[in-house]
């Protein structure tokens, strides 16, 4: 039955009449457990969700939407490496990658083992490359490494080693990601060949920006190093197409496989994670597998009224489908946690930006909103006055450690502040009505120790499965994205039409006319 | 009358019943000449709004509520420096910043004159700390320089820096804006204190932030120079309160005015520019605003028809206020431009972020959209999933240039190749359901031959007159920002509070339980 048609789903529905307009400030006042009723913890991972436009009623109802919905059963499903990806017939073991022990057999094989073996590899290349051991030729220490990718094999290696980059390193990691050779230029910028090595992720090896970018590179070697042969030294490739690799000039003993198991935005936990390990080293990799295993365990283990990552999905479902808000925001008061949402942005979307169900039937309730956001203090003087006083419903989750650098009480405070701001908001009989803020605006303050691997490996695992829980509500594949292959089909057709003696094929005159301002540019 | 009280919102309502259903490639099929009917260009900036939901009658119903909200009333009062800032009662003169000759009085002082003055001082410096000529103590040539700025303040300048900035430069210019210390230590890495020269941008200075970093900056100087008075030179402040600034120990000469009719989110074109000049050189800055000036003259005498900016001010509304869409995505495809939305998500939600009209009548209409979106190629590897197949309308603005680069072709045929399949879509009868793309999802693409910096200073003004455009038809005043006063009054209430002997004022239980789990921390 379609989750709308459902009696649980229904009886939201009228919930929502009944709640939509209470005062979260009201139900402060007239309940003094609320803080604590609405707060859960993983070890110091603190989520309060006590300023959300909830009553214990509506997060019971949601729950037994959770069932309707057979959440625990598809998590079962999950973890068991059955096929969840549905349209593509495949499981979706980023589980796997973080788990210690016991067995998941794939195909009659036994990923774990595979997992650990290629680990291994990855610990002792990163280690090698980080002490000066491995060289890529004539015993040049390797200073720098630029890490080529896009999509799910950049964001979260670029996204980790930004929050946990240390002052001081062996190593210096940078990334190109884009078509535009001016973001590989930008990151050779100082660079000496010789002790430079370039990481090319992709899983298929044929993703046109990273091997546009990964022959830039190579022509860059080539034009200090002169031979061929003193290149290949140089590259490391991380793809489930090894010999794609190898034609390309990849030494087979650098490549590192990567796994049809595991989906682009969640490979960062899979060999895509080897500039995490060289940047880091392999035992802060290690700390960063665990803390999500930790999130795993709870999340597979927790009842639901326990349920971090069920929570945050639960209360992203009553926005998004009974309030009907179109986005969410993440906010983190860590500058190093800056590009979580651009992370985030990935996971949530490409995984549940979808309009059919796992039949293929239209959809006709929301699915993912739109996430975005950034550095929260910095966003206070930007976008934040549309927060308190826009006319959107923008529900915000608030990130931030407890201890680090001489201004975290400023910058708790901060963070503290706006979420009591958004919730009490200011009237207009006191203030004037330019000054009055309606409040009654929901957000959730996910507070931990310190931002360290660990911790982070958690947080990013927590968001992994409210999505997966989300789309468990709307009924989606959230492991398919078949809505990115048009464009790229498209693409293609038109590249060649822009050479000056291209065809020009069929297409609507708004693109046509794009095509022929190019051709005509400087006639 | 409240605008959506008028004639002209009404007949928009009815038409929006006649227009909603249509597909935009039956119009295309219908129409050879419609991509010549909507393209409008100014220079070598070519707009296509052809992809949109429209047909000739929307826009003239559009124009016809432009007229009704007398945008051209707004616009004369906006360049003639009338009190636009009707909450502040103020005028808004970033035109003015841009502006050659003629005269603007201000409190009967000729403000054109005041800024060709400071413009020349910011020239002359800029140009002597580039030479060389210009030390701070010693004779030691400046190779450095940290600005310290945060919103408008900082978005402007670090967005315009990143997209003009040469290979090669005589000084490197970096930035850090917000509390966490992380942002300036890591921007301080590798620098030498005495050829670091030291930027602090408020225009109050009084904003924490920025004096929060200020002063790590100052006790950076100090461990090194040793001497409070040899450190003195290391600063140049950019305020409108001297007095602040040189009682913090700027000396006098190194002070530069803003003023009080240029808003944050508008302060690039003025002295906060400053880091602009230093980074590109004074005469780029100068390139920047000639193109600003173009803009500005284009939007104030072209008929709507013809309008730039109008034109995609009455998109937006068409889509925030008919199809009720919540969002606005902007995508560059040139990586250099890629801290565009971040700009922009001040300019336009900082400006029109309300929910009440002028006269401080709550509105009944939606403002604001969120604005989001960076660069398109590498969201072309993420969230153009939910794009395509979302249940979202998201309008997308897709920007290029047409030179620059090896991958200028391949970037292009991307570019171009959305844009076309966001309005085709795919059919689930040809390809399945998981696979169909529902298309008719509307975009502008805005081309141009190169960036550069009379471009961008045009594509800067096209956005800012853009969000002028949509404040005046939503009645609001988009030159406050009162709704982020709250914030700081509660922070600054609560940061004693976070100390060990600080006395905890009455909050609702969430904000008094994060409060506590920070002072229980480590017990």
């Amino acid at each position: 039955m379609p989750i709308d048609q459902t009696q649980e789903w229904q009886a939201l529905q009228s919930h929502h009449r009944t709640v939509r307009d209470l005062r979260m400030g009201d139900l402060f006042a007239g309940d003094p457990e609320r803080a604590k009723r609405f707060t859960l913890s993983l070890g110091d991972i603190r989520l309060d969700y006590s300023k959300n436009r909830i009553t214990e009623e509506t997060m019971t109802l949601l729950r037994h939407l959770a069932h309707a919905a057979d959440v625990a059963g598809w998590k079962e499903r999950l973890f068991a490496g059955a096929s969840v990806n549905t349209s593509e017939n495949r499981p979706a073991l980023h589980t796997a990658l973080r788990q210690r022990g016991g067995s998941i057999l794939v195909g009659g094989k036994d990923v774990i083992a595979e997992i650990a073996s290629v680990r291994g590899r990855m610990a002792k290349f990163a280690g090698a490359v980080r002490d000066g051991m491995w060289t890529a030729h004539a015993g040049t220490r390797i200073t720098d490494v630029v890490h080529i990718g896009i999509g799910g094999s950049d964001l979260g290696p670029r996204m980790v080693v930004e929050a946990l980059r240390p002052d001081t390193a062996p190593l210096r990691v940078r990334f190109a990601s884009c078509l535009d050779d001016a973001e590989l230029t930008s990151a050779l910028s100082g660079l000496v060949p010789a002790s430079t090595l370039f990481i090319v992720a992709s899983k298929s090896f044929t993703t046109p920006e990273t091997l546009a970018n990964a022959i830039l590179a190579k022509n860059w070697l080539l034009a200090a190093l002169r031979e061929e042969s003193l290149v290949k030294g140089h590259f490391v490739a991380l793809t489930s197409k090894p010999e794609m690799a190898q034609r390309f000039g990849v030494d087979p003993a650098n490549i590192y496989p990567m796994w049809d198991w595991v989906g682009g935005r969640y490979s960062l936990w899979s060999s895509i994670g080897l500039p995490i390990a060289l940047a880091l080293g392999p035992e802060v990799f290690d700390d960063l597998l665990a803390g999500a295993a930790q999130m795993d365990e709870h999340f597979r283990t927790a009842p639901l009224e326990q349920n971090l990552p069920a929570t945050l999905a639960l209360l992203s479902v009553w926005y998004a489908n009974f309030f009907a808000a179109e986005t969410q925001i993440v906010l983190t008061y860590d500058w190093r946690l800056r590009l979580l949402p651009a992370w985030l942005q990935q996971a949530a979307m490409e995984s549940n930006g979808k309009s059919v169900d796992r039949d293929g039937t239209p959809v006709r309730w929301a699915t993912s909103p739109v996430v975005w956001g950034g550095s929260g203090n910095d966003g206070q003087h930007a976008y934040f006055q549309a927060l308190h006083q826009g006319t959107h419903l923008v529900p915000a989750d608030f990130l931030v450690a407890l201890t680090g650098g001489p201004h975290r009480r400023a910058l708790l405070a901060n963070c503290f502040a706006q979420t009591e701001a958004l919730m009490r908001g200011q009237d207009a009989a006191e203030v004037g009505p330019h000054k009055a803020m309606p409040g009654n605006r929901p957000s959730n303050a996910i507070t931990f120790e310190r931002l360290d691997a660990a911790t982070l490996g958690a947080l990013l695992a927590m968001y992994e499965h409210k999505t997966f829980v989300e789309g468990a509500i709307w009924g989606i594949d959230s492991f398919d994205q078949w809505g990115v292959e048009l464009g790229k089909v498209l693409a293609a057709r038109i590249e060649p039409e822009l050479s000056p003696d291209g065809r020009i094929g069929i297409h609507d005159s708004s693109t046509a006319s794009l095509i022929e301002t190019y051709r005509r540019r400087g006639r």
